[in-house]
């Protein structure tokens, strides 16, 4: 018996959400055609923003035209997470997936990057496993990866850790934390901030962390302004630093033992 | 004044590296066009093995004509690790990067997915920092990040630790380490087995991890016979398992609080 359902297809997007129109790299310097010729046959789509997804797809025809018209294609917002509330049980969820138990292959995107990494969609791709639907992962650009391997620090033990706490007190707690981690498991450890706040998390890293621990900024990866500096906080502290604030900033600090 | 010096690329390779002849996917399937067309252009590369790379130069040479001939390519190999050797300090690889040093564009590579990232290149890396190099890391598969997104598990924090100890009772005692911290931080905890012991890790996990604990499997990604299985320590129970042995696995597990 063959499986009459679909397969959900997780698509990478580029990561050039925000930035300033007219800097996107071209679709094909990011994303491999393979990747690019599903996302054009797909009709059924659940997306972080319905309205990103529909420009993505317009650059996907540009490429590979589209099987049907944006206009025509299906896509459903993932319901959004409400800050405190329980997330939502997988059976919620099923729904959103209906089109691949009615045996169509769906897609699930971002606004950035590889969905549910650092992104919503993972609780949608554990609905899927319950269900029985395939799950099939597409190969593209991660800024937090890039940015581990542009940093030069450890990338046989790394974590991401996400966003640091906002309030000054609890975030110099919570940055020694994890510099007392990376000491004691040689482990990397990454971070994001929201970007106007890039520059004040940067000075609270050179502030707080040990003159010895290595910290690393990746600005912009796969766009014409990338750049990843490496270097120790001591170093860090001898200069004076602008970041970004509309491109994709990945902060990565590796403490010596 | 223009910097006189040339970039060190990190280029990304496929993720069918050991994997039977005839079921690699198309270059193009894996790595975006732009990527494909940097390394056709590189004369200079260092690398994790020159046999693979060669081959590697062969692909990107059916789809982009490479500049110059690979026999012509100068390709010298990353000095390996020795085991409890302390690493190589960055000036003693700083040979490695003359070229650069020199004007011209390098390329870093390994034998799968994103150099520095859970494979070597990351002393390099740091080297290249330290000798005002600049370093740019290209998009392509790798192999953990796509394993994170296809599991369902949480993708907002998480570690990627490399191998476990193959000694029963300290690999047991590492598996409760890393269940405890994935509880305590609610952070998805990925690992990687030399493929002959995929097996013998998947059964030590099932045995030792909590029955609510999620555990998910994903076998060959980017290939045709890719596939990802998510699902509780309890339900793992439940069958029998066979994995692959000539594909890459990666393992995920998340804790519940």
């Amino acid at each position: 018996m063959t499986n009459p359902r679909g397969k959900l297809y997780l698509v990478p997007n580029t990561l050039d959400f925000g930035c300033a129109p007219g800097s996107e790299p071209e679709l094909q310097d990011v994303l491999p055609l393979g990747v690019i010729r599903i996302a054009a046959r797909l009709g059924h789509w659940v997306a972080e923003n319905a309205k990103t997804t529909r420009a993505f797809l317009k650059r996907v025809d540009a490429v590979v035209p589209l099987a049907q018209k944006v206009q025509a294609l299906a896509i459903v917002e993932l319901p959004r997470a409400q800050k405190g509330a329980p997330k939502l049980a997988p059976p919620k969820l099923a729904p959103l997936l209906a089109a691949a138990l009615q045996g169509h292959d769906m897609g699930l995107i971002s606004e950035a990057g590889l969905p549910a990494v650092a992104d919503p969609g993972s609780d949608l791709v554990q609905a899927a496993h319950e269900l029985g639907i395939e799950v099939i992962a597409l190969p593209g650009p991660s800024s937090l990866l890039l940015a581990l391997a542009a940093s030069g620090l450890n990338g046989q033990s790394f974590a991401f850790v996400g966003y640091l706490p906002v309030e000054a007190t609890a975030r110099c707690a919570r940055i020694r934390e994890l510099e007392a981690l990376s000491s004691r498991q040689a482990q990397t450890q990454l971070m994001i901030e929201t970007p106007y706040r890039n520059e004040a998390l940067l000075a609270a890293l050179i502030m707080n962390l040990e003159a010895a621990t290595e910290l690393s900024v990746s600005c912009g990866l796969t766009m014409p302004q990338a750049y990843s500096r490496t270097a120790t906080v001591a170093q860090w502290r001898a200069g004076t630093h602008r970041l970004p604030t509309d491109v994709p900033v990945v902060f990565s600090l590796l403490a010596s033992k």
